[in-house]
C-alpha cells in the first residue's frame, strides 16, 4: 500500500494507532500530531507504559481476571470469602463490582457470553474451568452476574444446567428498576420482573 | 491519588492513554483491555512506533513542517517551485494540500493563528521567520491559506501588512461555494463573496 504521509515514522505511528478499536486514521493522525507537539517524555511514557502493561499482565490461573501474578490479589486475599464466586463476562465487570465495595467473595471471568450469532460456543469460554472449580469443593454459592440480554440469559441458563449436579446454590443479580430511573421510562419487561421480585420495604434500609 | 485499578501496570497504561486529547479514562480502559486481549506484538509495535516517531521527527528549519531531516523533503525537492510559498496553520494542512496534488510550490507552517482569546500573539507563531524568508529573496508569491475564520482572517491581514514593503505578491485562497454543496445550504456571506469573485465559466475546465 502506498504511504499516506511523507514521513514513514508518522505513517508507522498512525497505522499502529488506527489498529485500536474505534480509532480511524483521522483520529490517529490527530493523536500522533498532538504527541509531536508535546515533550518527548510524554510519547516515551505512553509507549513504555503500553509495552510494560502487555508484557507484565497475565491472567489469574484461578479466576481468569487480569493479574501481575499467577494467582490474582483478589483470589489470594485471605479476608475474602472463597465460598462465594461471582461469574462475570469480562475483566471490566470485575472492576465495576469492586467499585461497589459491596462484594467480598471471589470472581470467575468467562471471557464473554455464548453467542451463536458471533460463533462463540461454550467451549470458547471459561465454563469448563468454572465447573471444575465448583467440583473441586469449598464453594457454597455461584452468583451469575451476566448481562440481562438474550446472550447473557442463555449463558446463565447453560451454566445453571452444567452446575445442576454439584449441589451448589446458583443465584443471579436482581432485575428491577435502575436506581435513579423514572417508572415512566422503565421498559415493561423490567417492570414486570421488578413486581414479581418485589422486596420488603423495610429491607431497603440495608438491614434485610 | 488513589489507584483506580488493582494492577499498577494497567493503571499506568490507562493514565498515559487518557492524557491524549479526547480520550477519557473510560475509553482509555477499553483500549488497554483490548490490547491485553491481542498478541503481545501489537502493544509492542504500537509502543515502539510512538517512541520512534517522537524521537525521530523534528521540524524543518526552513518551513517548520515535520521532517526526519533538518530540511524537509518538500523544501529540498528540486522539482518544486521555490518562488511560491503557501502559508498554512498546521502540519495537517500541509498533508491536506499535498493530497490535492495541485500544488508544486513550498510551504510555511505558522503553528497556529493569532488568537487574542487563547493568548496567542504573533510572536508565538512562525511569522518573523516567514518575513525573514521572504526578505532573503527568491520568493515571488506568498499564498495565504489560513482558515476563513475570524482568527484566520486577522492573521492573514497581519501577515499581509508585515510583507507590505517586500514587494512580494500576496494572494489568498478563493472563497466560494464548496464543491458538492447546494446554493440553498450555503451561507449568505460565502454566497456574496462567490458572486463578487465569480470566474469565467470557460476557466472552470482548467484551461484558464
Amino acid at each position: 500500500m502506498e504511504q499516506e504521509f511523507e514521513s514513514s515514522l508518522l505513517e508507522g505511528a498512525v497505522t499502529e494507532l488506527s489498529r485500536l478499536p474505534g480509532l480511524g486514521r483521522k483520529t490517529a493522525l490527530r493523536l500522533a500530531l498532538h504527541l509531536l507537539r508535546q515533550d518527548e517524555e510524554q510519547a516515551v511514557s505512553l509507549g513504555e507504559a503500553l509495552i510494560a502493561m502487555r508484557r507484565g499482565i497475565k491472567y489469574c490461573t484461578v479466576c481468569h481476571n487480569i493479574s501481575e501474578t499467577d494467582v490474582c490479589p483478589i483470589c489470594s486475599d485471605p479476608r475474602r470469602d472463597p465460598s462465594v464466586v461471582c461469574v462475570v463476562e469480562t475483566v471490566k465487570d470485575v472492576i465495576s463490582f469492586e467499585k461497589t465495595r459491596q462484594y467480598t467473595g471471589l470472581y470467575h471471568v468467562l471471557g464473554g457470553v455464548i453467542s451463536p450469532m458471533d460463533g462463540v460456543g461454550p467451549d470458547k469460554l471459561e465454563i469448563d474451568s468454572l465447573v471444575d472449580r465448583v467440583k473441586g469443593g469449598g464453594i457454597r454459592e455461584v452468583i451469575l452476574a451476566l448481562g440481562a440480554t438474550m446472550d447473557g440469559e442463555t449463558t446463565s441458563f447453560y451454566i445453571y444446567r452444567r452446575l445442576g449436579d454439584t449441589g451448589v446454590i446458583v443465584s443471579q443479580l436482581a432485575r428491577g428498576v435502575s436506581v435513579g430511573n423514572e417508572i415512566e421510562y422503565t421498559d415493561e419487561i423490567t417492570l414486570g420482573r421488578s413486581l414479581i421480585n418485589r422486596t420488603l420495604f423495610a429491607d431497603s434500609f440495608g438491614n434485610g
